[in-house]
């Protein structure tokens, strides 16, 4: 409360409190007057506190995520994804770090299946490419869509690779749902509460990607969002935050990862990526991020990026992508973990 | 290009332009080498010139949207929104500036009743309310949703006020452009491009609120994804950005108002509930809004802002609505406009 | 305190509590417990509480700041500036809005004198200009140094006008207190603390700027520094923060007007200048400032900005200075205030 | 320039060119005219282009940095260090990876000498500790000041450990580098010129901290100033910036590791114990730090976190730092370095 608030106005809102089914508790220190409330949260939730008079400010004790909570669940249970050709499936949070690897877009049939391949041939383990393109230009390469979803069924089908691939639109959802291994949430739609409604009973695993200016505890209120529903196999991913800094993209932010491991037992992926925008820092980057303790990386790849359709700039040549896969194998040992 | 760069990686970078259809015009100074690009700037975007060897980095001389852009009509015509019980349109853009107002939410239908009372009362232009509410938890107040937009035809039939209310999902565009006068494409939807391209054929006029962490830039470029639909009634408003700043719940960002007016022909508004947070700071930013060039405001009001059901903090009561529109007018007349 | 901390844990804290001559208050809640602090604050202050075990967060409910706090001196008294050629003083925070105008640095005697002229014959109340220059690069102009004080000491001798100044070396503060009527404390220098204690000491009114990366709050407890060595006549000054938009030099942050005028008794000024970065944008913020409620505004003029030394692209003509000082009487008026 | 812009407009600016001694280099697109300008780079700086009638925006090609630039020393050259007890030097920039530890603040002797000597027993390098502390509160410890210099100096001398301390005020500078081994000048003293002019003729190695909302390119501009008074010994620091994420007390920007390699050859290290503020989150962005291929890292360590004078929050535990130290060396093994 404000200092020197009156008996009449601190009785106004424990009055109040206690209307609404919960307990207040009043302390009354030398320059102030503190007043907690006790009971279900529920009950508290989205009152206008700020507006009673007296109120300096408001304090929430209580994390207002739970089924995303790392207390919900302490034993932070991995997150499986089926192999599509049988056999085991691959585990999101387990001794494994996991590598996804792909173009931006699908641009063609060829260039995808020879991704595939070299994504394969290097030991990755899901291979991701967008059918649907969130562009900043209308006049921009909008991806192939429809097209491209049939280019990823193809080859999955043919690779047995998972196929990881954003939805933009809860009208595609199901259609995507039913190629995609895993959903993804690109960083622009991580508000998008609709769409994580109807993803959240889309039956599949989701990658929830953190917006470009949300909070960490933002992320988990999406994820909250996707649980909710029913869906308990998300997947978290730190892409870089907006900032001053220019010299990158974005800033990357790998102290997520461990403050992500405190509070959820989500696991957590990297997409170094989009996180730098410069193809020449993605390495380092990744390499860090499993040394902080990433469940796994997401990183993108093209056989040449100078004619790529889109973020040409980021993408590691498939050379450049083995050699990164022999590092993160190394980092991985050296924390007694494996890629 | 890069310090000490080679005769032919230049040549390899020039001869790509040409391959594009694209002439370049390479300047040798003392320590760098530059090569422009000259062409039609459509073959040039989206090329991923980071990528080629010896490029240092890339700066565009062109802005990146057209149709949004001032010199596309350096006229300003203003945006008209029709009276729904006829007479002259609300005009966006004009001499007068344009206040819009109402509650956070749709709570019930005597609410909004009593309150588009005092809106009209006060000499307010708009009501606003929102039936579909994004809200950061799954266990917030989601809004009324189709009942909500039952009272705001219900309102709007009564007392002749034109609606504004925001429309998150692509599914609900149609039923949303039915009851409403002007769409609303909130902060966290601006980058939801497949809602831009539906709202631009909707036929409606589109508020478009500024992303918290998005550039003037790319607010211009979400106007154009509508422009570009076809549909050029659009109304862009500042909302306030995310900074490292926690004493307002976002930094409005005021410059904006002339930055835009520079660079655009569309008519530009300010939301400082949102922008500010809490209802005290609304009056002054509302003024100085006025005061550095807005075409007009949007705030939230509620008649009991301890019960609101969402953003009660930055409600003004109606009286100090009524002040502040006294207030308003004689900012307006000061800078030669009305109010 | 975290989710189900034991007995111990809890005693281990209230221990400690009482142990620096404080009180401890234990509410338990359903889902947590939580510990209150009562007592002297002094005694609790940089106490590392979120190390003892069992703690998740610690959160304070007294401001840090005591003698630049509103409670301290509810009535405002403004801060008084006298006039070097006698009269009446000019006053920081009464009814009149203060127009400080100038060059950004003393580039000659000449140019010094001719703004001065300008300034005063529009209306202006005190002149800026820098001797000693903060740049970015230790190969741009640094300054006249002490022949610009001399220039400054000559001008305020000849034309009565005040003069404002900036110091960024300890060394010099004694130097610039002798010559300015205001010392001007950089936004790089915000948290310079020895700086601050040095000023505090000089005798003479302190121009604070907000450092571009510092919270208000922070800005409250540079002032503190500088009351607490017995100087009270702080005057603070908005000129923007750095936010990932770059369509201005800075982010203005006006909303720290009234958010300032809520917490402290200290008249607060804007400059626009250094806030935008561009001169057309100088006049709508000026104005702005105003109508949000600012004591006053800092603005630069040069007679010939592509001539400048420094900061030409936000210097104002002379002409164009006229006319803002005739806008921004229109807008005091409108508020109840002049300028 | 913009749009449409006139023959004559073109050939003012032209001409102004020519006559500071430097070549314009006029491109002619369809929709925009680009002025390049050739010549000594010292000719333009500071030419307040912008104003020019007619130009639109004003880019470099030039990096404003010289002496510190990867192209000033390909060879990127160690920094060396002298050990105080003789033998071979600390090398920063070498294979080894530099361990800088200590607690945040001189507290008194003992503590001093005690981590001093679990300094030394892990294999950490160079011992730090605050003798001026910078503080945000008056009211807060402000480090023993002279006193502790004095114990640094003892320590230095019994225990062979190199010292590295921060200096914040010119007139202290030369006593501090009569004890420091490396001097360090704090993230708020980043652009304190004048500090960084002494500092450059101080005859001592010079740690330069990333301010808090500086970007890398200023960060390089400030070692310049070092540079430039004739001290090449200069070693770079992330410490975190300042952003709207709030679960850390800063951001920690680790892509400023590569960044930095690829655009100076002074070495790099990383200060996880300020880039996070809180003590368990230092071992995995330390981890991550080397595996980004920073040459250092500084972290705080204390012996009773529970009655640190300052920052007991982020400080580790010695025994904590000893298993950091293991880890480290692995990091460090698998990129092919040591620690």
């Amino acid at each position: 409360m404000k200092q020197g608030v009156s008996e009449d106005v601190v009785l106004h809102l424990t009055e109040a409190i206690r209307s609404w089914g919960l307990t207040p508790h009043v302390s009354r220190g030398q320059e102030r007057t503190v007043i907690g409330i006790i009971g279900d949260e529920d009950l508290v939730r989205g009152k206008p506190l700020e507006v009673f008079p007296g109120v300096e400010s408001v304090m929430s004790v209580v994390k207002p995520y739970r089924m995303a909570s790392l207390a919900s669940k302490p034993e932070r249970p991995p997150v499986e994804v089926p192999a599509p050709a049988g056999g085991p499936p691959i585990r999101f949070g387990g001794d494994k770090i996991v590598v996804i690897a792909g173009p931006c877009s699908v641009e063609n049939r060829e260039m995808l299946f020879s991704l595939a391949q070299r994504v394969k041939a290097a030991g990755g383990d899901i291979l991701r490419a967008g059918a649907f393109k969130p562009r900043t230009s209308p006049y921009s390469f909008q991806g192939l869509g429809v097209k491209g979803l049939g280019y990823l069924a193809e080859v999955r089908r043919e690779t047995g690779l998972p196929i990881i691939t954003e939805v933009m639109d809860t009208r595609d959802v199901e259609m995507v749902a039913e190629v995609a291994d895993i959903v993804q949430v690109g960083a622009r739609n991580m508000q998008n509460f609709n769409l994580l409604k109807v993803i959240g009973r889309c039956g599949k695993p989701v990658l929830l990607k953190r917006g470009m200016s949300n909070t960490i505890e933002e992320l988990l209120m999406s994820a909250e969002y996707v649980l909710n529903e029913g869906n308990d196999r998300v997947i978290l991913c730190e892409r870089g935050i907006r900032t001053f800094e220019k010299a990158t993209r974005n800033t990357l932010d790998l102290s997520a990862v461990p403050v992500l491991k405190k509070e959820t037992h989500l696991p957590v992926i990297v997409d170094p990526s989009h996180g730098t925008g410069y193809w020449d820092l993605v390495p380092p980057m990744a390499r860090a991020a499993v040394a902080a303790g990433a469940d796994g990386v997401l990183v993108e790849i093209h056989e040449t990026p100078e004619e790529a359709l889109s973020d040409g700039a980021q993408a590691l040549l498939p050379d450049t992508f083995d050699a990164l896969m022999r590092q993160l194998r190394k980092i991985a040992e050296a924390i007694g973990r494996r890629a």
